[in-house]
């Protein structure tokens, strides 16, 4: 089942896209037993919005070996190197990466991201982690590397509003569509050119081991989302760029490339 | 203004914390104009829990001279350096931190918490900051040395779930108890012995020029949290100690220690 979130006249809602290009509204969230509202929307017509917004993003550093050696940053790690993007990063399908003022180096990072499900992962073993897991989707861990240099911690580097594009759906039965999780082609290209290309069977740690890793520091809630790592390829974005990445399965998450966006809270009420 | 947050037998409130020992309960939250209930507890019948739910708590590492020299990893920063601890770290006055299995390396570590207001925080410059400001309260950023030096990103050592004691409430006046944020007493003792003791006084970066920073990465939402850096003399806890991080004019928040919590969320529905 393909779950979007999405905004329509009356509000935002969470739905099931269809094969035929319809969003059929689901009462409330899709966790648990999904109840459907009886309206349906041409996909066409509404706008969709990150599939979820989680109260955190769980990234995973330096996954894939070909990713480690091009960042010639030191060996891959012994265990997953875990760091956080806030949900504050997150934006939608179609929405706009924002560099920051002055910045010259901020780098797309396409991931397979999962989603937690209803019962969150809490000290889960790898062999009980994927029960926790309630589908997948496309995130791009967006980085000014320079920060990412400069700072040590990745928080500033990663946390900009809009460095963590996820979407445009989450589906929560790749086996059902003849897909296995453990091995999709995983692509990133920028204004048509390709960019970045590996397969989620090169992670260093899979997905349950991962999940069983974080689950081991800090509880899952439902909706949270993990981000699995890049593979090799990563490079510079700027104005004016158009992102696509692409999982198999998963379709492609589109993000547009734009200034910054000046809006301040100062002065409102 | 105290303002708490508490379990009573009809569920979780608001409150204002009164000089006689009163909670008063407030409708809906505390953010904006406040409106009582009119029902009033004895603070002694009900359990104050975390004041403040964060979607994300923000933190400046190396921000006073005496810790940056002990914690010997170099140089104080030119720029405030941020971290995220996540939401699922909180826990409130009186809850027990929980150290994990076979760690030997938690640290305490006390710090002015700031908790900002309804209007939140996006690119306000630091003469903007203050008006973003809803209050005050005490912070543990617990800390797993031994994890720290070896991941280098703090996110592991940093996040574990108890990791982040808040309270015992937010004071939003501090002016009108007599208190200037920017110079008060912050200490902590463990069972009774004083392990560190500092002033807000001695902040490498202030509050205004901290959130002004932060707000150039990524938005303050209404009720977030930004730790503001510890002073000098942390150091190992051990389950069965007592931690007292006392703050003028913010009271005392006081947390146990125990060990790990095992409770997994594997086979639950």
């Amino acid at each position: 089942m393909r779950i979007v979130r999405f905004a329509h006249p009356a509000g935002m809602s969470f739905g099931v896209l269809d094969g035929d290009g319809q969003v059929a509204q689901i009462e409330g969230h899709p966790f648990g037993q999904i109840s459907f509202t009886g309206q349906r929307f041409a996909a066409a017509d509404v706008r969709l919005l990150s599939p979820i917004l989680p109260s955190k993003v769980v990234c995973v550093g330096k996954n894939y070996a070909d990713h480690v050696k091009e960042m010639n940053t030191g060996e891959a790690p012994a265990e997953p190197l875990i760091f956080l993007k806030p949900s504050t990063s997150v934006i939608g399908p179609g929405d706009a990466i924002r560099i920051p003022p002055g910045s010259t180096n901020v780098h797309h990072e396409v991931e397979l991201a999962v989603v937690i499900g209803a019962r969150g992962a809490r000290q889960v073993s790898p062999e009980q982690a994927m029960a926790s897991v309630f589908g997948y989707t496309i995130g791009n861990d967006v980085t000014e590397r320079d920060m990412q240099r400069s700072d040590g911690q990745w928080t500033r580097a990663k946390g900009f509003d809009s460095f963590c594009p996820l979407g445009p759906w989450i589906e929560t039965d790749l086996a059902g569509v003849g897909k296995d999780p453990a091995d999709l082609a995983v692509t990133c290209t920028v204004d048509g050119e390709l960019r970045q290309s590996g397969r989620t069977s090169q992670l260093l740690f899979s997905v349950a081991t991962i999940i069983s890793h974080i689950s081991q520091v800090m509880t899952l809630l439902p909706g949270d989302v993990v981000l699995t790592g890049t593979p090799a390829g990563v490079g510079p974005i700027r104005p004016g760029q158009r992102v696509e990445c692409s999982i198999e399965g998963l379709g492609t998450l589109t993000s547009t490339v734009a200034g910054a966006d000046p809006t301040s809270t100062a002065g409102t009420r």
